[in-house]
């Protein structure tokens, strides 16, 4: 289903086309994926959007990407709402896992009516989604209401089917090979 | 083959690994892989690093990566040295073609060995090999003598097997849905 056939059905499908924001989806298995969430952010940084980042699943502790994003941007803010890695069992989540991701939506869904942005990316969310912390319905609705010019960056490996039926643009990061598979550790300013 | 093998033979070799530069390469259909560059970028400069990206095939216009290069941090600039998209017959290069490709290489070279920088994004180099305007053995040749620690990321669809071989991190951008393909125009601050 085309988005924007949803919320311009009108005859000037067009004109309403260029003001739409995209729904982007970024996911497969690479490590990739909010790097190339950090690089849609440079661009829109670029044409003068206002962008914010906000991370599901990540702790504060060695991200490159908050300290690139203080020295980058004013305009430019990314906000780690987890608690660092996690694993879920989604057939029996921890009640501690659910609140946390509750919290994170409900600073995204601020985000999202904030008025504030131009972009808006939720990195990781669709890992909270299929690990059973956060109920797919919600994030749909809120994304069919938000203001129309916003573009939103969701992120994460498994992305549910409803949200890749919604989305305009999908792109599959896939790691072909990697040096963590020899053994070498995570390098600074590259991983992380 | 691992490349800090060849680098580093001696029996320190962890401590050597630390301090190697990646070789990575960002291929696959998607429209996505000079995004996940700047990504990349972004990273790196986050932690300080300056960051160069030479552009092969694409000229200045219609491109928000120089404006957000310029905005975004004096340890970062995008020199496009290519003319626009090209179309090229891989059997009979155009001369011309042959030339600019040469003397972009040339750039990249000089980059390579400035010590300047501690990443280099050799933004499209892949088309330019496999569209036969760059022998890959110069390239190849030239990454091996380079900096040890330097970071080169090398983008674009159909990367040349040796320099596969030759990568520690490979990653695989494909575009799963995109809505050039539903007749939407190119949008600003996310696509260009």
């Amino acid at each position: 289903m085309d988005i924007s056939e949803k919320n311009a059905p009108d005859k000037d499908k067009d004109a309403a086309e260029q003001e739409m924001g995209y729904i982007v989806v970024l996911t497969g298995n690479g490590k990739g994926k909010t790097t190339s969430a950090l690089g849609m952010a440079m661009r829109a940084l670029g044409h003068g959007a206002r962008v914010i980042m906000l991370q599901f699943l990540k702790g504060t502790w060695r991200y490159g990407e908050l300290e690139a994003a203080k020295r980058l941007s004013p305009d430019f803010s990314i906000h780690p709402l987890g608690k660092g890695f996690v694993h879920v069992d989604p057939e029996n989540p921890d009640p501690a896992d659910i609140e946390t991701a509750r919290k994170a939506w409900e600073a995204c869904k601020e985000a999202l009516f904030s008025g504030k942005y131009e972009m808006i990316i939720l990195d990781e969310i669709n890992n909270a989604i299929s690990y059973g912390l956060l109920p797919v319905d919600e994030v749909l609705d809120a994304l069919a209401k938000r203001p129309q010019n916003l573009h939103v960056v969701l992120t994460g490996r498994d992305a549910h089917p409803r949200l890749l039926e919604m989305a305009d643009l999908i792109t599959e990061v896939t790691e072909v090979r990697h040096p963590y598979r020899k053994g070498a550790a995570a390098r600074k300013g590259i991983e992380y």
